[in-house]
């Protein structure tokens, strides 16, 4: 009989905690290495967050873009944990989870990012965000059991707000999911439910600043901007969101906008796990200061990466909350990790911005690749291509392209069901 | 701007209570025809029950065997109402549900079946059941979630009650259910948890009476039992639960088993809704005791189909809750709505029944078709192709044939996911 749990040995244990992007790039890294590594997540799989908003739209199924992290990280050194992790002790070198404590040789903490309300609180309560996979499930669920609330409603006033869905924050997430939303209203809904006028359907994206993808070039943000309206979006600059309740938002002009669905995709912060680190500075949106090897202060066996880090110290600007940091950083902290052990220093993490992209709707994007800008179909084919490249597994993959290639030649979301009702 | 309200019109009104393979055949079968339908159900989602348990085995996304009704009924005499229908008011002609009351002038009611404890009451608060697609994902979570407790163990009588599941009820899906969780057991779980010796892992399958396939010829009852024991399954017949707590079960002999899992298909009884119909008399497992036409006694212009039916008197033995007999009362009850609103009489139901198959693990299967018996590899073709046919929508059909043959040739189950940790 197997021992079940962790085996004593003179190596070295890294505990990794996150099996985003960022943990299990280090998990990989340290495949088949010197040391044992342990990850703990509080799902049993990996989510690929840049596809949630299709699932948000019933144009994937939430399985599509879900691994399970043990099938990842399968190795004779690596071994997984479904655990919370709820505190870390630095000088006993201890995790606490709820499914025990793990003592660590090295710790890698990469528990990513949550949504951030900035404290509006009946926001938070009414919004639905799009972080994980059961978002995603209820933003297509609401969305939908509101049309099904609407063609049995006599109200024309009521049954528009019914029909209504409101995006706050104009970032990639915001306007790729008016995008889609905006092709399920024109393709989809109109023959699902032609008992309602779906052309009195609205999607609003409000956005707080003057513009539209922060990140990328004016043109691209214009360019955004003019497709978005042209499909339909009503897209509002300066639009602050100061209230919701059951019924809808209202704007810090005091504007009141009736909406049966309301999804905050307007802002991130740092795991709250960030605060379990009681010696360790805490920069923008709780963000954990680490130094350039991404280091917390003092503690070379400690590392911080991903959404979950400021890197290079308070003075740096931090990275975006991005996979492809995280990656990059995932890399860098298998390799010290790997270095320290056989004495050797840490190196400093540089990031190499690969740009970024951003889809709207069918056969259409913007993207900015290594400083080159793309616009239109071949932006858009550069999008299906990297996102084809970087999900995890052949099966999803697979599961992917099936519905991708379905959704565009037939112009149908198939996965418009209603799991679980209001 | 269109009426929202179901058009006032000269043209009867057909209900449908029930979106199952029953009621969707009568809606089919009405499709274009000078009535106007409306299909009433509690999911916006018709759910294909025959594949239900590979959604529980981790082989199948639940997406890929729901399709969404308002897909199916497409048509411009159709309506789709999601709603739970509490009552009938047979003297009035009026179903009373959650979203409101509905006239009709045929009602064909097709609300299917539940899961029957026979009163044991703690059995139903422990057990799960299979009827739902949510049944399905709570079934794979548990199994998941208690291999990845046995991880966390150190009791080696707990471990293995956390890897044990016990199925109660040797029938079809029992019987299929134990030859997939076999597989899982033998192919993917010991990949998965290095940690754990898979092999102490238990599936029993517990069946009160004499025999598996109560419905089959004797010689494939003996080859279904032979077939699970090589396969490592503890079928016990003659065991009969009597009890259940949140670490196992009991047997009517005192007997006790420790699992973490219990999944009961040992019964089905009529929807509830058949306590609905004061006048109407019902039968064994409470199903509504129906004409030969499929009425109930007194009302032309009600039937009930499918599981909740007992067709053509008391006197007559049921037929079984089977997807064929389903199919094919809707197809009759189609036809008889249009002769009666033409002045004709209905026509009786007769069973064509073309026999039932149940596959067994990987390239085996049992089946009899049309009073021939087929076992193993030539079963498992018929099954497949079967089961491919009768699957509604293309993307589905793509949808399962890509994770049948990604299952088959790398013997893997992609969606072991845990979407709600206990």
């Amino acid at each position: 009989v197997k021992n079940t749990t962790i085996a004593p040995s003179t190596r070295p244990h890294v505990i990794i905690v996150g099996a985003g992007f960022a943990g299990l790039r280090v998990a990989r890294g340290l495949r088949g290495a010197p040391v044992d590594v342990t990850v703990i997540d509080k799902h049993n799989y990996h989510t690929f967050i840049p596809l949630l908003y299709q699932v948000a739209t019933a144009g994937l199924e939430p399985e599509a873009i879900a691994h399970p992290v043990r099938r990842i990280v399968a190795a004779p050194n690596v071994r997984f944990r479904l655990a919370s992790v709820t505190g870390v002790d630095l000088q006993q070198r201890r995790v606490t989870t709820d499914a025990g404590d793990f003592a660590y040789d090295y710790l890698v903490l990469a528990a990513g990012s949550v949504t951030n309300f900035f404290g509006l609180e009946s926001v938070a309560e009414q919004a639905t965000t799009l972080r994980e996979l059961d978002d995603a499930e209820t933003v297509r669920d609401r969305v939908l059991s509101s049309f099904e609330a609407a063609a049995a409603e006599k109200s024309p006033a009521r049954r528009r707000a019914l029909m209504t869905t409101v995006l706050v924050g104009g970032g990639p997430t915001g306007v790729e999911l008016a995008g889609a939303l905006a092709e399920l209203r024109r393709h989809v809904l109109p023959r699902d439910f032609p008992e309602l006028d779906v052309s009195q359907a609205r999607i609003l994206l409000l956005e707080a600043s003057d513009r539209l993808l922060e990140a990328m070039p004016q043109r691209m943000q214009r360019k955004a901007f003019e497709k978005l309206r042209s499909m339909g979006v009503e897209v509002q600059l300066g639009a602050r969101v100061t209230d919701a309740d059951e019924r809808g938002v209202t704007l810090s002009d005091g504007e009141r906008i009736d909406a049966a669905a309301i999804v905050w995709v307007a802002g991130l912060r740092a795991s709250p796990l960030a605060h379990a680190l009681s010696d360790a500075p805490l920069g923008a949106a709780g963000r954990v200061i680490v130094s350039r090897s991404l280091n917390v202060p003092d503690h070379p066996e400690v590392f911080v990466i991903g959404d979950m880090a400021h890197a290079g110290g308070r003075d740096n600007p931090p990275h975006p909350m991005v996979a492809p940091v995280a990656i990059q950083q995932g890399g860098l902290v298998a390799e010290s990790i790997l270095r320290q052990t056989q004495g050797k220093k840490p190196r400093a993490f540089h990031y190499k911005d690969p740009g970024t992209m951003v889809t709207i709707g069918r056969s259409s994007a913007v993207a900015r690749v290594y400083g080159v800008p793309f616009t239109g179909f071949v932006a858009w084919l550069l999008w299906l291509t990297v996102h084809i490249v970087w999900l995890i597994g052949f099966r999803n993959r697979a599961l992917v392209l099936v519905n991708w290639a379905w959704n565009y030649f037939t112009y149908e979301r198939g996965v418009r069901l209603i799991r679980r009702r209001r």
